[in-house]
């Protein structure tokens, strides 16, 4: 008998978890395991603003998949996905192609622009870890450049983070941070330099709790940080960001705009031609998709909704680990005929940090934490997933211990 | 009876240990000392190729000016020197004025382009604190950049250095140890980085002993650097480099071109109508100016010949350090009616790094030295200097103690 084939497609939060699940459960003798991705490491999305405002090094935030991964149990390929043939079982990458007979799609996010004009071209996101570096290296270069011209630009030193959601908020509490160390590297006056958000919204963090969002802007603001919020991004170019609030236009010259205020899923989903919503597959409860029943999608490519608001799941590191349990057992029940699992996402918690001397977080559905206490939460959640991942060396190896500062 | 004013313009080398000496030997009641620089800061000029190239933080190669200097008894002003009225004995400063009895100008070097196409726009100089952590972070720059581009351009990870003499060759060297680490923290090959030197005449550091520059060549060719001598820089652009070398032009593409092949005097002496020869002062022996019998000319400014070469002895640190002793002991003997002292200079030896683990030297007129003894003797120079600048405590802070690695 032909063992069956299993290729899992990225190695984020989900498909990095399903296979390390996947090599623990079924034997060498029992299926093929094919893990692609287009990097030979794994990173912590989640971690990402960190190594963009300078105050991580990405190498503690990726992960390299060889020492996680056991390379005589799984066979790992460094490869781009061009593109998937559900109808054939096959799998295009840059160079070569793979068969399937179950495929697990975990492809990830991108930035989602929403058409406003130049963000494309002009705009810095914290999407993977090149991104992400590349940030980091920009501010620098431009603080370095500020004494070196007879006219002081103020472009250089003016920081504008588009959205004021989760990524764009932790980035901001990061940047507070980040800056005066700048300063300092650069001989420039803290005061020259600005860092503000833009938000559509008329509140930074829409939909938790008022008194945190509170705490938060008092946290940024003490620090430097300029809300401008219920505010409409227009434009982008290439030295300045324009914006409309109350019908004015306004205009910030800066030459580093970070645009933190959407994602969607990797454009490969749609062009592979599952039924999708907006790019997502609207996963069944056993988070296959619907028209394939040998293809499973998880984490940002998975559509699920939140029966009680009424609204999809948010595309979350937590929900992507909860749903590779489920993948997993599914998969091997796929291929060895037992029955299949239903995916009920757990919320335990959010918890968003604002620099690394303060957080805000909610738990258990209604206890609010902030301060001191948030900050050792969310080390906690980070270092539960990395224990999940690779066991305690991994942990003892990338984890966050420095809770005391 | 009124107090002379003694002023001293800039605190490099020459400059800053003038004042060190006078405020030794002058008492508070026998002149004011004024000493104007436009940073803070005092800078070892001798390092700044290691903080351009990223080995050695600029903060080790600058030494805070009140560190140094006993501000009761000097009186620093922070400012940019604007013109020199020797008929009027003023100083014209950017944000006010000074009379002096007695000047002593200490301004130190430009780049000198030679009229070259384009380099005085696209090429980097490794001049002051500012220029030099600025090529540090525009090579870093190119580097995050690269693996952010889907169409990959070779020209972010070719650094040329044009001008293969003592400046060129040391940042060469340091070049050397530090694109290893750069690749390292961007994922790049090592394979894809050319650092290419350009040098006029048929070898690099025409005039030093053959058999150091042939060991000198080796070991940075063994490191990656590839030489290119007898060639003639034609042209900088934006995105290369075009030299000539026996007739054939050849180009190319580099975002990075550092020009170490030419220094000239500050211009202000010359625009200030002091006698010169191509921007520099040929001082008397008392290192005064011909025209004015209380100007002294100090450190790359002045111009000594050298009677044995009829050559002009070249701009060192070395040469600026000995007149410091001579200037401060005639600035002395000006306002108090003394002997003047004639300045000789006494070349005690001349080390080249060749990075932190190599180098090459003569010393003593004729004992050659290279590897390990060489990079010994460099260390020792650099440490007897901050001795000489600020006592132990200076050397404990600034020196270089690494000897062993």
């Amino acid at each position: 008998m032909k063992k069956p084939n299993i290729v899992i497609l990225g190695a984020g939060y989900g498909g990095m978890m399903t296979t390390v699940k996947l090599q623990k459960t079924l034997g060498v003798n029992e299926a093929n395991i094919t893990l692609v991705n287009i990097n030979d490491y794994h990173y912590q999305t989640t971690w990402l603003h960190e190594n963009a405002a300078g105050t991580l090094h990405h190498d503690r935030t990726r992960i390299q998949i060889k020492d996680v991964i056991n390379m005589s149990k799984v066979k790992f390929v460094k490869d781009k996905v061009i593109s998937i043939k559900p109808d054939e079982k096959k799998v295009k990458l840059e160079n070569g192609q793979l068969d399937y007979d179950v495929l697990v799609i975990g492809l990830g996010f991108e930035a989602a622009t929403f058409g406003i004009p130049g963000l494309e071209e002009h705009a810095f996101t914290i999407g993977n870890i090149n991104s992400a570096r590349l940030i980091r290296e920009h501010m620098e270069y431009n603080f370095a450049l500020y004494h070196n011209e007879s006219e002081k630009n103020p472009a250089r030193l003016n920081i504008v983070v588009g959205g004021g959601g989760f990524t764009g908020v932790e980035f901001l509490g990061e940047l507070a941070n980040r800056i005066p160390e700048l300063c300092e590297e650069y001989d420039i006056d803290k005061n020259l330099v600005r860092i503000i958000n833009i938000e559509g919204s008329p509140t930074i963090l829409p939909g938790f709790d008022p008194q945190l969002v509170e705490y938060a802007m008092n946290s940024l603001e003490s620090r430097g940080v300029e809300f401008v919020t219920g505010a409409m991004l227009k434009e982008c170019t290439a030295t300045s960001v324009v914006y409309e609030k109350n019908g004015e236009i306004t205009e910030i010259p800066t030459l580093t705009t970070v645009w933190a205020a959407g994602v969607k899923a990797n454009a490969l989903v749609e062009k592979s031609g599952f039924e999708n919503n907006r790019g997502k597959v609207a996963v069944e409860k056993d988070m296959r998709a619907p028209d394939y029943d040998n293809v499973f999608v998880i984490g940002d490519c998975a559509l699920i909704m939140n029966e009680q608001t009424g609204r999809p799941y948010p595309p979350t590191a937590q929900i992507a680990i909860q749903q590779s349990a489920v993948v997993a057992h599914n998969v091997k029940a796929y291929i060895q005929g037992g029955e299949m699992e239903h995916f009920e996402p757990e919320i335990l918690g959010t918890v968003a940090s604002l620099g690394h001397n303060d957080a805000i977080g909610v738990i258990f559905n209604d206890q609010k934490l902030f301060g001191w206490k948030a900050t050792v939460m969310k080390k906690i959640i980070d270092n539960r997933y990395l224990l999940k991942l690779g066991g305690l060396s991994l942990l003892m190896k990338k984890g966050k211990f420095n809770i005391f500062y």
